[in-house]
């Protein structure tokens, strides 16, 4: 199973007037997390747009267990626990510096074709730098 | 079974470079949705914070079925499925003016005491609101 | 001069742990009210896009004057001060419900061709639109 | 004069359908610019608020020289071009990798009591920090 760890410096305009990051906000950091996850494999995503392939978000689950705060450095524990097909499942974790469990979450994703708007399959690249980890 | 339609218009800074809406910027629009729902039976969620209550979101669930688009005019059904206790459940539909759906999603909430950080009762005046339509 | 008239409230996802509408929030709201400016005149920015121009800005400035809140519906004046020739201008004044200045700006915006990344003239049909008000 | 550096990556939530960072976004990243030069004096902002003081923006300017676009690895530019007395003002000048410079700004901010909501002066502590550089 591939995983990655990073870290996030929360920002004040991520907070909310609880206090709080605002919890449409953990959908940024995950994104964070996935692309470093490639960035991490020798894979930049802006390259697979390049090559014409997007890849929108499916689905999207997150649980809230305790706040992240202003000036929080988060680390984002993120893994890809099955070897993907025609989708690509991501797991999140999100500790603060006390190492508390703040957040966990998952997304779901699919690989679209610019040209034609319909899913096409995972870029070769993708996989032969994951297989190793399976 | 609590019901309410709430129309929102998908602004440019909802988008991104797919030409989609990024997918954190539903979890504010079902904010809107929720909000606008209870102000329509007479309850300002603005009231509840004045009162010393939060309402954080435990639990966000999404699922996109067709991108939201620049500009869409958006209508957001939004229902309380059950008559709440500790927590109260929100979901969503959202359609666009071709009357698509385009995303589904679901919220739990919870009642916080601005005071001592715990959790609290739901306020007996939102509970009342709510009574004849269960 | 054109001056039109846009409401919005403002959302939880705007504020801050100030408990203020968050500073770089405000550029949205007066994306809203210059979209609106045109829509009203007849004219969708939608349309521009479609028709290979996009307008991005130029130019920002924001003065804070008294902070929005959670809640608040904003009446926001927008005004095209001159009638625009290679850019386009335009003034926002915010208020609250007690008619209250919040905030005052202004942007500069240009017409670029999609296909060739230069700027290119404003649109005949949105100078006819205007001309009745200079 | 007080100098600091700090990079920031453009994430895809920050992007808008032009490909472009959405213009409301640099904000968020003055923000960071503003906070880090602090942190690197050894004072996190985080600190001020604990200490009952909160420093809201009065004046943002920016101007678009080029777009930032999604992965860019920005370096941002900020300083303290006077010694402050009862407001701090900061310039920002944002490159890209190829060292263009994309983005200049600059912000005002006004020191509030949290207790009154009045203007209070600048921390004797922020003072000395910032002291060796003017």
């Amino acid at each position: 199973m591939y995983l990655h760890e990073v870290q996030i410096r929360v920002r004040y305009a991520d907070t909310d007037q609880m206090g709080y990051v605002y919890y449409g906000n953990y959908a940024a950091y995950y994104e964070v997390a996935r692309v470093e996850a490639f960035r991490a494999l020798g894979y930049a995503y802006k390259q697979l747009e390049a090559d014409g392939i997007m890849m929108p978000v499916l689905e999207l689950k997150t649980k809230y267990h305790q706040p992240a705060r202003y000036d929080d450095l988060l680390t984002i524990k993120v893994s890809i626990p099955e070897y993907p097909r025609v989708r690509i499942r991501y797991e999140y974790e999100i500790f603060n510096e006390s190492n508390e469990l703040l957040n966990t979450g998952e997304t779901t994703l699919v690989f679209i074709s610019k040209e034609t708007g319909k899913p096409t399959r995972i870029p070769a690249v993708m996989l032969d730098l994951l297989e190793p980890h399976y």
